[in-house]
């Protein structure tokens, strides 16, 4: 993406300004080698904090909470206008054209299935093999053609030009790609791709999970049909998600889930069936009391971010990201994992192995003797893990759950991801963590117990 | 249900109780009329106020949220625990049997969506017309039978005896049940009924969206195979639900949500295709993010519900309608709705017209000039409201919106309904209200604006 702040111009004063205040920030955890430590949440890409001030407002209006949509007291009405107003602060954060329309949902994954449940019945669907099971599986399985993982973003968007100039026919197609991989980072060429899919008639959905925490996303300006993503990476971790965008396809589909609300009108008929009008609306896809306090959550995510500009979030973040790469480029035994080279511009989020570990006791051990919390696994990105990590297919227990025991062969892959809440030194100890396990090992034992990677509590340290 | 606790006998001293705290309970409004007085919040089958304990618990949780499932850090592991605790609490708070499966939905809604979609493709659905559009309509059209409306518990048993010995094949058959009707709050015979149908082959979903947060559920001692209810009405308002039972159709059947979290192992295909392994636990309905804070809400809920005891509850909330309904009964204007008749038992949720007024208008100078939150409108229970009502098709513009102006005939209903955090004053007030617009009509002149009943600023009062 062009916008992205990845130049020395762009890294002013504000890369130097504090994290935004999360909740958590003062948490401590304790170490398995004695003490207590302020807990280093480094797995953003999977779920961030809530930011304070999103719990603020959350906690400010919860003693008015009430029934939304018929309800006649003050509180409901108030309680209505706070979900609507929601929706439209959500539309002004995505740059929502007139027409879009934005349904709030549980979750990027929600949306995404949503957006496949009412796509034409003949849409083909176009998606890279890289993305995230959010974005790869919601498809029915006839309609999709699933590109190859490109190694360049000018490799993807000729990938996708090539599959799109041989599609079969002139109907529906629907390009699904996101924003920033949920596993490197790496920002995909979204505004390119939505050029080459409407060039050749297609529509586009952005995956927005783990770029909108990170990136200004502008719906109009990148010219992409719809964006998704999800309240709990973008500091709103009350059960919201978001889908905005075209209306028709929303209009003319049938009703994600059947239930009231989305129900203009019931009636029995003559021959004893129920016949139902329904809304044409957002509402025709939020049946059920909606998630009031979810959605709040999230258009209050969006006015903070927004104020505090993602330029210098941006700028500041970048910084660390820096840091990150340049104390793991100084341990050999390191391989920070890339589809785009190492120059390729991305957001906070890497994913490395480390040469004689395996990935989940490496993990276990920045918990255990960091208080650094980062994700290890196959990271609901299956396909892309096996490509990067150079290794046929795998068979974890759970999804990105570790087969091999602790000092076995590396299978999986640990993730580092931070955000707007991150301060410096959970980045800083986080590098010297990674250089002193690689140099000095770990300082217990650990072992596999319910599918994690624990230290073993019945051993004494290992030094 | 023979459980009700609607004797004399178990009116006991717990009837006197005080309510359970909840957040708003100090809220005050304007009044149109000058002056400000507290909230009463009779929308409770709406969506209910959080217990403060609910609140208190989600506050304390907030600063340790973190990734769920795969997260290596201490706080991803705390959370994953909370998460799979919750679980457990709400199994143990339905009395699940050993090998029930317990999905966290977002919804009362969402779960039967849930159901509806698992449930094997030649099932037959039969549902009564008086059930709620979430039950009502998340079946595929071909296979529902459609039961009218019966006028006593024992019809409603009878009926579905003859449906379901008329029923064509022996094939699988699903009723789907309310516990207690969202418009009438009366109670259905659920344990009849659960028997009526296994005797015939049939199974049963319990929605219990109206009874959990009156009336301990026993989904063993009901003998149903599923229950469906919802959080924001169960004192937790967080966008969770849950759908709880069988695990066989839930097993057997397609993945309610495609993405991470779901699938164990995803693989391309030699021929360019991917291959999915899907969980066969809960999981495999919970695609994407959890939603950890609102199941940890509910949990937290079912705990204080449990350790409150629903005896001590339904004794005081059996108070609480007793004098509602003595309240009404002075005023002749006024038709309280009943489906199986005056001493049928019911949970805290009355729905009634008044003669000569337009119900919204009525409950719009309920909130205005009294402070009081009630519904007005079709409760998404349409069919049944037209049986009540004893009027042909009406045409709300939306689900129970008002058509006709204030003062109009009454097209609609007013609902008034209350449950653990309502304390004697809003119920007092409540009925003093009805004696007074009724005696005196309102003090103010309301008109239609975006669809709601308002007060009309522009003029003074009546009188």
């Amino acid at each position: 993406m062009s916008a992205c702040p990845n130049t020395a111009d762009t890294l002013t004063a504000a890369a130097t300004a504090e994290p935004l205040p999360v909740l958590g920030r003062d948490v401590t955890v304790p170490l398995v080698t004695g003490g207590e430590v302020t807990y280093a949440a480094l797995d953003y890409a999977a779920s961030a904090p809530a930011l304070q001030r999103v719990w603020d407002d959350v906690a400010a209006y919860a003693p008015y909470y009430g029934s939304v949509h018929r309800g006649a007291g003050y509180l409901s009405q108030l309680s209505t206008d706070l979900f609507e107003n929601s929706r439209r602060t959500v539309a002004e954060f995505l740059g929502c054209r007139p027409d879009d329309q934005v349904v709030f949902t549980r979750s990027t994954t929600d949306s995404l299935n949503l957006l496949a449940a009412v796509a034409p019945a003949d849409c083909q669907v176009f998606v890279f093999e890289t993305e995230h099971h959010a974005s790869l599986l919601p498809w029915r399985d006839a309609q999709v053609t699933y590109l190859n993982a490109p190694r360049s973003p000018a490799e993807a968007v000729s990938t996708l030009e090539r599959a799109l100039d041989v599609r079969a026919g002139r109907g529906p197609a629907l390009v699904c790609v996101t924003g920033a991989s949920n596993v490197t980072g790496e920002l995909w060429p979204v505004r390119e791709l939505a050029a080459a899919a409407h060039a050749r008639g297609a529509r586009i959905v952005l995956d927005a999970a783990q770029l909108a925490p990170h990136h200004a996303v502008d719906i109009a300006g990148l010219d992409v049909d719809w964006v998704a993503f999800s309240g709990h990476k973008l500091y709103a971790p009350f059960g919201s998600g978001v889908l905005a965008g075209r209306a028709d396809w929303l209009r003319d589909g049938e009703p994600y889930l059947a239930g009231g609300g989305a129900s203009r009108r019931v009636a029995r008929r003559a021959d004893g069936g129920v016949d139902v009008d329904w809304h044409t609306t957002a509402a025709r896809h939020e049946a059920g009391s909606p998630n009031v306090i979810g959605a709040y959550a999230i258009a209050s995510a969006c006015t903070a971010l927004t104020e505090a500009g993602f330029d210098a979030l941006a700028a500041r973040e970048q910084r660390l990201v820096r840091r990150v790469r340049e104390g793991l480029a100084e341990v050999p035994e390191v391989r920070v994992l890339s589809l785009f080279g190492d120059d390729a511009p991305r957001v906070g989020v890497l994913s490395f192995v480390v040469e004689g570990w395996n990935s989940s006791h490496f993990a276990a051990a920045l918990s255990a003797e960091y208080g650094i919390g980062v994700r290890d696994g196959l990271f609901c990105a299956h396909p892309l893990l096996r490509t990067l990590l150079g290794s046929g297919p795998q068979e974890p227990g759970e999804c990105g759950a570790p087969e091999a025991g602790p000092g076995e062969r590396s299978l999986n892959a640990i993730r580092v991801s931070f955000g707007a809440g991150t301060p410096d030194e959970h980045v800083e100890r986080f590098v010297r963590a990674v250089q002193e396990l690689v140099s000095d090992g770990a300082r217990w034992n650990y072992r596999t117990e319910d599918g994690r990677c624990v230290p073993d509590r019945e051993t004494t340290a290992v030094a």
